[in-house]
Formats: C-alpha cells, sequence, structure tokens
C-alpha cells in the first residue's frame, strides 16, 4: 500500500477557532486519506517573518514529498500572489508575502516556482479573507493526490523575498541579533552552527567564546543545560542549530525583559588560555 | 481501500489537560482506523451558543459521511439527554443543551434526531463529569463502523433549541448583533450575505452601505482587506459569509473595547450616489 | 489490514513552536502510517509532576499496543538517562527522571524497563537541548514498526521513581492534597475513589462525607454537578477517578486563589444521621 501523502499545517489561526478545522475539511473532502499534521498554528499574528523562521526550523524533519502549507496572511484579498514551490522533494504552498523566503533562496535553478491561478483548483467560491481555506488547502489536497506542479499555473521568476536579518562577521566575531522567542523564553538568534565554526569557535562547548548580548556576558557556550546551576544564564547552540540565549529550568525572556526579536548578539573568540 | 471514517471533535476543553486525548483514545479503541480532526477546543468554557456557531460556521467543509462531536456540557450527568442527529448527510453527536440548534433548525423531516439511551454503545463506566469521553466519544466511534443511527435509542422530537439571536430587517436596513468575536479580534455578525443582498447591498463590495457599530459609521462595505490602510476599520464579508466588523492588520476587539458578542450593528442602504 | 500503530505525544513544548511538528516529522520518517495523536503539549513548563499525573490519568483509554512518548525533559543533555517501559501491553519512552513513576510503580515483575543507548534509532545527529525530537521520537517510531525493546539497550532495575504526594487514612477520615488544578479550575486531588470506599464513604455520592479544603467544609460528596446550583462549591468523584473540588460552571481555582498544588483536603464520614 502506497504511503499516505503528508500535508503540514503552518498558521496564525490559532487553535480558539475552526479555521484550521475547515482547512483540514477542505483537504479531506479532495484527498481522504492525506495525513494532516499541525506544525503550528499559535505564530505570532500577521508576523510573516516568524512564520518564515518556523517553517525552516522543521520542514526538513518530515519525509520527501511532505506538502507544507504556509499561511500568515495580512495581505489577502489583494493582488499578492500564491505559490507553490518545490525544495529538496518537498512542496510548499504559501502567498507570496515572503512567507517562503528562506525556502525559495535555498532552491535549485531545476526547482520551480508557480503562480497559483487554474481555478478548478481552488473552492468553487472564493472569499475575500481566508485564502488558506478556499486556495491553499485544496491546492495542497490536489498536489497529495499526484497532480502536477505546472497545473496550477505559470512558472514565477521573482517571488517576493524577505530581508532575512544577516550576520556581519569579522576576524574574531560574528554578530547577529534574536530572531525568534520560544516557549521557554529562549532567545534564539540568527548565528547558526557554521557562524561559530567560521570564527574558530567550537559549537558543541567552548570556553573560550564570550557572548555579549545587551549588558551582559557568557564567557562560554556550553553543551547542554546540565553545565549550569538553575536559574543561570547560558549560551548554547540548540536544537535548530542556531545560537540560543537561554536560563537553565528558566526564561531568558521573562528576566531580561528587554531581550527580544532584534536584540543584537554577538560572539567573539576569546584567547585568555 | 475504504477511506476512512472522519470524525471531528469541539469541545472547551482546551489543550493544558488530557481530556480531549482520552477521547481519542477512546475512539480509536472502537475504530482504530477512524480518522480523528481538531476542530477547537480552545472555545470558552460552557458557552453553548459560542460552540454553536463554531460548528456551524465549519462542519459543511468536510467531506459528507463526518461525524462530528461537539461537546460544551455545563449541564454533565444531569437529567439532560445526549442526542445524535443528521443533516446533509453529516451526524452530529452532542449534549441536549441547544449546541446543535443552527444543525437542527435546518434539518429536513426525515433526518432523525435519536437519544442516546442504549449503554452498549457507551464505556462501561460512566463518570458524572465527563460524557464526552464515557458516551459521546464511543457513540461517535461506534457510528463510525457503521451502527446505525436507530440502534442508539429512540427518535427525539423536542430536542432543546437556544435562541439564535435574529437580524431584524427594515426597508432599507437589517440590524443584527456580533455573536463571535476572533482571535484577530474581528467582530463576527449574524448579519448574512444573504441579509445584505436582501436590502439591495453588494457583499461583495458596496460604496453605498452604512455600517453602523457604536458610535462608529463605516461608508462601505470593502471586498477585502487591502482596500483599506493598515488600521483602518472596516466592515466586509468575512469566511464564514457573515458581515464582520475588522481593522486591517490589527483588532477591532483590542481597540474598541466595548465592542463584544451582543453589541449591536446595522447595515443600511444609502443613496448618496 | 493491520491496525496502524498509535503513538501518543505528551510534552511541555506548547503549540506557539513548531518542536511537536519536529517530533511528528521525525516519527512519520520512520513509519509513514504512525497514527500520532497529542497527549497534551501545554503542560507546565519543567513539571514532572504534573506531566506524570496527565500521562496516567489518559494513556489507558488507548488500545493495547499503544506506544507513549512524554517528553518534560530540564534534564536534557545531561547524563540522565533516556527510557522505555513496557505497562499493561502499551509502551512508554520518555526520560529517566520520574515522569513514568505511576507506570513503573504498577508495572509486574516481567515487565521490562530497558535504557536507550542503540544509537542506531536515534537520528544521526543528537542535539544539547532536544532529545524529543532527536531520541524519543524515533524511538517511539522503531517500537510502532516492531522492533522489540531490548533492541535498544540494557536492562534496568532502578530507575528514578518521584515521591508521589500520598494521603494518609484514620479510622473515620483520609487525607490527601491537590494534585492539579485543570482548564475549568478543578481542583483534582490525590483522594481517590478507593480511598473513600475505604473509610465507607460512597464515592457515587454520600450525605454523610464531610470534605475539608482551606476553611471551607463541604457537607456531601455529589454525585453530579446538578446536584448545586451554579457558582456553588462541591465535592465530587471526577473523570479521573479522584475527588475533586469544584464549582459549577465556575472555577474554584479562581475563586479561592489560595487552594493550589499542595493544599490539604481531608474527606470524613460523619454519622450525623
Amino acid at each position: 500500500m502506497k504511503n499516505p501523502a503528508v500535508i503540514t499545517l503552518l498558521t496564525d489561526f490559532g487553535t480558539q477557532d475552526t479555521y484550521v478545522g475547515a482547512m483540514k475539511g477542505v483537504i479531506l473532502g479532495i484527498n481522504p486519506s492525506a495525513n494532516i499534521v499541525d506544525l503550528a498554528h499559535d505564530l505570532p499574528k500577521h508576523d510573516i517573518l516568524a512564520a518564515s523562521f518556523a517553517l525552516e526550523s522543521a520542514y526538513h524533519f518530515f519525509p520527501a514529498g511532505t506538502i507544507h502549507v504556509a499561511v500568515v496572511d495580512p495581505g489577502v484579498g489583494s493582488k499578492r500572489r500564491a505559490l507553490a514551490a518545490q525544495l529538496n522533494n518537498h512542496l510548499f504552498v504559501a502567498p507570496d508575502n515572503g512567507i517562503l523566503t528562506p525556502i525559495l533562496e535555498k532552491r535549485k535553478p531545476k526547482e520551480q516556482v508557480i503562480s497559483l491561478e487554474n481555478r478548478s483548483f481552488f473552492l468553487p467560491r472564493i472569499s475575500g479573507t481566508f485564502h488558506g481555506r478556499d486556495i491553499f488547502a485544496p491546492v495542497a489536497a490536489h498536489l497529495s493526490i499526484g497532480v502536477k506542479l505546472n497545473a496550477f499555473g505559470p512558472v514565477v521568476t521573482d517571488p517576493v523575498l524577505l530581508p532575512w536579518p544577516k550576520t556581519k562577521q569579522a576576524a574574531n566575531s560574528i554578530s547577529g541579533e534574536v530572531i525568534h522567542v520560544d516557549r521557554f523564553g529562549n532567545l534564539v538568534t540568527n548565528i547558526t552552527r557554521n557562524c561559530l565554526v567560521a570564527i574558530g569557535v567550537n559549537p558543541t562547548g567552548d570556553d573560550k567564546a564570550m557572548t555579549q548580548i545587551g549588558r551582559s556576558r557568557l564567557r562560554e557556550i556550553v553543551g547542554s543545560y546540565s553545565q549550569k546551576r538553575r536559574g543561570q544564564l547560558l549560551a548554547i547552540i540548540g536544537s535548530v542549530d542556531r545560537l540560543e540565549i537561554a536560563v537553565r529550568e528558566g526564561s531568558a525572556a521573562s528576566i531580561h525583559r528587554t531581550w527580544r526579536r532584534g536584540t543584537k548578539v554577538t560572539v567573539s573568540k576569546t584567547n585568555n588560555a
């Protein structure tokens, strides 16, 4: 038996309304054997960058062939395009508002981006406010039953790309910023494992790497929370391969309330040996 | 292969406890291939009208044959009956407290309502506080494996119907009220698309339709959020085919804190052409 | 056709991040037909006892053969072991931090506890902060495709057991404490149905049983909320077979803010007939 197609849903629709439920109903009406998985729905409202980061963090843990629907869509009902895209045998369906930036930036030339224009794959009536249900869900469902990407519309060569916050590398240091605060109050930065390696820092633990955030200086990169005591601030490469500022069994974001998305973080290679 | 039966769950049980999980365990014990879909669980506690609105908004996006379990049940353990009902090839399982009002009001004479009384389809022991798990989940599971409606108990002819707030139509205007505030702070009213058509207003956009809510007057019905600037108040037919008062990329409910469920809304056809 | 394996997930990861989604992706990559069910994810952060209670309350409603993954893991990345265990044909995968206490205490001698050490069943790279995704999810997936328990590592004879709060029984009374506050503000205690039976109290309703909590005295155990008026405080055996202090259609925890986990509760058999 063929494995059921996996469709993930990532939205800012929350769980107090039936918006996500309605999307699932639409999908199951087209592909009753689709395996629908919630990626996250309590994303900050209208926050395309947050959704973009969430998608990039999680999609690659799914099996090849998975279809990812990402809908944070403040421009719903406007002339903004609707897209489907490919990356490493994953498929993505989303508004053309930059939410797919980290996907689109990595795609190879042969991996196409399509403008969703063939209305035969949409719901018969399209609301002005909920394309997640009326366009993105039915398109994902049709992809999951084998409709080919180019059946949905013409190729797009100029999808919207958001200015993803960049890091700045110097000889012995790398500067970046907080890009996400998670449920635990961990501050996730755009400084990746590879950024640290590039300045000679060992990402699995280095006591000659100083991290500066606000007025705080953390004198090492640790390999696990357990290297610090409960309540202590620490810097660690977290589960999405990015530097995180955390408090062991506590919330860095609650303790340091001025630290948030956009707060600058610098890691320097020290030579205090 | 036959498609797996779809069972949706709509409750006020939230996601911090294992109440919803236990319902799913019970269902899978009876029908291991059931496809269980969360409709919403963070509904306001004990709020039958809110659940009723949520169910009506979403059920019809699911394929025919879907079984919908709706449990907001302040009267659990009392003598209130437990019901199963039919509408347009959908099945519904819920307490007899009015939660099914919009379903029951639309049903055709041949679509039966049954009082769930056959204990062989319940869990062996029924708690006094959680019929969602002990009665409604196992009944839904048995429906999903083909047990016929009339096996569950006798026909009910007098199910509880809630007084759903009605609109009032005049020659050139329609009056209604806010019936739901969603996660985005959009104020959803009981004024439907058809209500607007009835007074000569074009629901997809009409600059000769004035909406009054509180002391605010909105001078047109727009077709999409993008017709207004960020932060502007607007009136629009939303995704559930009802007039909504919204703020583009903002929250109408947060800005206008006195507007809530029950707040009056009137749309008038104007002739200022 | 064989029924799909059921894997439940219980975590403190919340629903605003993609942590739970990533675990599901990992599972589906190993067993595409796994039926993954959320038990709860909005548990209090780092609260092992709460997770332990949640697991015990819900697991047994699932069919035999279900695999339960429970990850509240403040010691992630430390030397704490990772476990798989058996009870009544259910399988459990969790950190060795006491979260499995109520499971392990009930197991029979032949039901083994295994230390997860065979890295061929983990993700290729193990992060220092997210063993839910890197160890527990892939182990559960491998269990679900039939890998035997003893393939994962050696037997453990000294798993961590938490001091679960005990009740204290006297001739005509039983003393215990609040162990959980649910979404509705119901205060769930460690006084079970059987505890009441042991002191001669009828758990389905007894007007000669006095419950004391704080300065309040409740003069009967009721059989359903409906025996009290809206807003009244009551004592009842709730859905997890434990004594609960509740307010009908209200929240006991909101009204009595000093009552929380750890608050003492005593039930006495009275003879005021």
